[in-house]
């Protein structure tokens, strides 16, 4: 799909998923691949990947999570980064969040790019009891920290877009003159 | 141009740009409403942007980061959030940061489908006496805070592609196996 289009049609996926639809294998790995190539801090490549698909373990995540749209989602790619993210904030600690940032926008735009629909979710994971669980579940070492996951799949309804501000509310020529709405 | 062609193409270039050869404004405001497409934390749109193509504040910034390859850039866009990030870790400023990374990504994305080279220039803005400075000449308000510059333009040499890891290293299937390199 030509970049631009996939930008646009890119949205945050909210409602039920339709877990009849599978995910090929090779989708799922095209997509971590592309959050592979974003750029990171020092060439640091710090996030790491785990592609969920085994029914099992989904099942488990959206018990421990409550989440009822996870429920529904057919594959899930769960991001990982390095542990002192959400302990202290350090130029190293900015960069990380900036690293694992930036690799999921281009999951999301990915997963777009090729039919799907899907979500950031990092809510559950702010918890430290719900973040703690799912990584003994996914076998987290303790020197990583699940921050959170992209459920993928086809929508069994397509959910709402978000509405975004004019251009003149955000962006400016040359000097700071944005239009505060 | 094709997402994934995008996704490939795209690279952090360190080396010089082609200050004569101009970037059409057209393709700079697209640049940026990719940016705004971005999702954000509860659809907050924290992020904004500066589109510098002023040749006498595009010198003024070279000078004061002693930066010499934004000296050949022919234009930047400033990205500006707000001022706590930086100062505190929480998860409003953690969800600042991807608000701001994840922005960021869809225009280096998105440069580099329109062809031109790009890169993420954050650097010298931690430093909070270049920062300040750089913010006086922007006109940026006390209550927001430059964080990077993206520099856009074409290469005068193409500047070298990092390695990145191979897939094993950074992913595993259903449970963290990740190969540590």
């Amino acid at each position: 799909m030509e970049f631009f289009e996939v930008v646009a049609k890119r949205y945050s996926h909210k409602a039920s998923f339709d877990y009849d639809k599978k995910i090929p294998e090779e989708d799922l790995r095209k997509i971590v691949e592309a959050g592979m190539a974003a750029p990171s801090a020092g060439n640091s490549q710090s996030p790491e990947f785990i592609i969920i698909t085994d029914e099992k373990i989904l099942e488990r995540i959206s018990i421990i999570t409550q989440n009822a749209i996870l429920w529904t989602a057919p594959a899930m790619i769960a991001v990982v980064t390095r542990p002192r993210v959400r302990e202290v904030l350090d130029i190293t600690t900015e960069c990380l969040i900036c690293d694992f940032a930036v690799a999921t926008e281009n999951m999301l735009l990915a997963a777009t790019a090729l039919g799907y629909c899907c979500g950031w979710m990092d809510g559950p994971f702010t918890d430290p009891q719900v973040r703690e669980k799912v990584e003994e579940l996914l076998g987290i070492p303790d020197d990583r920290m699940l921050i959170l996951v992209v459920p993928i799949g086809y929508p069994l309804q397509e959910g709402p877009r978000r509405e975004k501000k004019p251009f003149e509310q955000r962006a400016s020529w040359n000097r700071y003159a944005v239009e505060r709405g």
